[in-house]
């Protein structure tokens, strides 16, 4: 029973979207990695789990990152001083061809392994690069370090992509993608694979119609990028001129939400309406990424009109494009983004508030992962225990002033413990 | 010769706008305070001065913050889900009127001096309250701490403010302030009294023109707010029907600029055409606060415009309207609104670079202390050594990609050692 444990503390959570619930003093009990409710006095069935007493500390769902590149993290925050195709070429191409070696590989994925288990990021969807062993390297480090559950995605490359950096064929490709799965699928416990063409610029045609086909031959999920940028929008539309839109440059070969096809899209800043109606109706998860979308100038996605529409909706930093690994930053940068689009661009959405970009980096994103980011009962476990003595203050606070706080001016040093599925992680 | 110091490392530092200047290995010779010169082999006549050697290190200038709220630090990241005339009411007013209490001055300002001073800031204009015993404690905790040079303003409100905020009269206000200069002009190393009309619609006619008399029989510098948000500036068109723009409302009673009055104004983000031709002739400074201007909604500020016509521009944080004291923060902040200005209002007005931020947030606002934020010959030696060492990375990485690495990542943990016009601060 290491995933039943009994934590007591601060509980705050988000049931719904602009909400947070804080119990002060309660108990969250966890049985076998799943919540089995929150109490104000410990019931006597629960008194044989072990007890973990965090005092004042709150105690908050893990967060989830729904839109991360791996390779790209240890050179964060360089070369923010471009848009999106020029930035690729110059900065993510070359350093991405480097993951060939596997020794180099090694050396970088340990880093950011490392790093992402002292965060307070307890799932996460990630994007590797085209290497397949580089990227069963990187699930063998996730599955090791236990600091999150991930999926992460083999990209796949075969057009419009650096000789050095492009899959030697469609059907290579997509063959190597199928090997990959077969081979890591089922085989870990914290980390299973997920389809992932990079973008339509760089997969033909023929690479998406297989990947679509390997989709619904494995199920395994799907993740990519949609409208994040105009000239990548401009560029798009003149290599696939039958289609109506980018998402349906997805859509056409089965890799866009619907039925047995769990997708997270990326971005979607430049959405035409069309575009949102098919998100909307296949469930495709929404990846906000405000940083990434403010550094490389690509816009601000309106985030109010998923929401009004009930679309699913979750947090990605977007390392590299963006420049920081924390959630709770992502949730700033998307309280932020939308403040400024109401205000220069569109005053009929209103920004997001606080609990609302919690909700999203907690509960918003989990749904992608089950039943996860809240501590309803029947969620899964992931919990973070924050401690906020280095963030001093003369005057009385509130519970929910605490975390609004923490969300602001954290960093891992205020991540004092953390489960993942009722398993205590090593900071 | 406490001032004088050899510090040996990577120097990087501007010397203007747009460029970065690195010089591997070299020598950062201080005399007195003062910038002797850099020097890639020291020279045989500073062969007596103290030697530190801070191997591969980064050493730039210690940053300067033109505009930040003292008494707000405390509560920063909280309630950013208002404007700011809403949040002033709700959120800053009840806070400040606690500095009427000495204790609790205290307890604040002491958390707030603490941090500045492990920061990597070395010059800051602050606002206090309109309590000048809890001002002069604040410049007392300054002055012991050594962290800082600190311009301090205790704050002059006679209108529009809640009765437990609000000074008796005109003649009070302008009576006690001239007290409070009287009492702290020349008595400190490293503080001095900065006047502070909080802003146009908490101070009277009266008020001002007071203020004004007392510039111009002292010589102390001005520092305000001006036309930061939309509702701001109707309220003070209303209040000063006879005036063609705010600016006016300090320029008519001498608060803005010119021979003898330095001046600072905070935000800048609506001014209006004569209003920044005013600012120009008068050598304004302006303080560009972009994470303020984003958490209350107010907008971005040309700051390109400014920088064409040859302005005086630095950076402030803001705080409590933006949530983080670093000005490498501020940096960012500041780079990331000028992003989504170009994208979402006006493609006209370039972005900030890296470099230029950088150059803002050293020279740019130093210059409002005189020769100060960079390493040429003849400057006040404040100095920062940063340390990388918690970003790994496997690449190689130049001085400029290093820095630009720590501009976007950094926190106080990488201020390594800080000289604050050559005197070793404690961290």
């Amino acid at each position: 029973m290491g995933n039943s444990v009994v934590l007591k503390g601060n509980l705050l959570y988000s049931t719904q979207l602009n909400e947070i619930t804080a119990l002060p003093d309660h108990y969250l009990v966890c049985e076998n990695g799943t919540v089995s409710g929150v109490f104000a006095q410990l019931p006597e069935r629960f008194s044989g789990l072990e007890l973990r007493d965090y005092g004042d500390r709150l105690i908050i769902p893990g967060l989830v990152d729904l839109h991360m590149h791996a390779p790209q993290y240890t050179y964060r925050g360089l070369g923010m001083d471009m848009e999106l195709l020029d930035w690729l070429n110059v900065h993510t191409f070359p350093e991405e061809a480097k993951y060939a070696d596997l020794d180099y590989a090694q050396r970088a994925y340990e880093i950011f392994v490392r790093d992402l288990a002292r965060s307070a990021t307890t799932r996460i969807s990630l994007f590797a690069t085209i290497h397949r062993e580089a990227t069963e390297l990187l699930m063998e480090l996730l599955e090791r370090s236990r600091g999150v559950k991930a999926l992460v995605g083999k990209l796949n490359m075969d057009r419009n992509s650096p000789d050095y950096l492009r899959e030697a064929s469609a059907a290579a490709a997509a063959e190597d993608t199928a090997l990959w799965i077969a081979q890591t699928r089922g085989r870990f416990q914290n980390v299973a694979p997920i389809i992932t063409p990079r973008f339509t610029p760089s997969c033909t045609d023929a690479l998406m119609e297989r990947l679509g086909r390997l989709q619904r031959e494995t199920g395994v999920p799907v993740q990519s990028h949609l409208s994040e940028n105009g000239s990548e929008i401009a560029l798009v539309q003149e290599l696939c001129p039958d289609t109506r839109n980018y998402g349906e440059t997805y859509s056409r070969y089965g890799l866009f939400g619907g039925e047995g096809c769990p997708t997270i899209m990326a971005h979607c800043v430049h959405c035409p309406e069309e575009e949102i109606d098919a998100m909307q109706n296949n469930g495709v998860f929404v990846a906000i990424c405000a940083q990434s979308n403010t550094n490389i100038c690509s816009g601000v996605a309106p985030v109010r009109t998923y929401l009004n529409r009930k679309m699913r909706v979750g947090l990605g930093t977007d390392i590299a494009g963006g420049a920081h690994l924390s959630v709770f930053r992502a949730m700033v940068d998307a309280i932020q983004a939308s403040n400024l689009r109401w205000r220069l661009l569109d005053d009929r959405l209103k920004p997001l508030s606080v609990a609302e970009a919690f909700y999203l980096g907690t509960k918003g994103g989990g749904a992608f992962f089950g039943k996860v980011g809240s501590f309803e009962e029947g969620y899964e476990c992931d919990a973070v225990v924050l401690d906020d003595e280095n963030l001093p203050h003369p005057q009385p606070m509130s519970l929910i002033e605490r975390l609004e706080r923490l969300v602001y001016l954290s960093d891992e040093r205020n991540v004092y413990a953390k489960f993942v599925a009722g398993q205590a992680v090593d900071l």
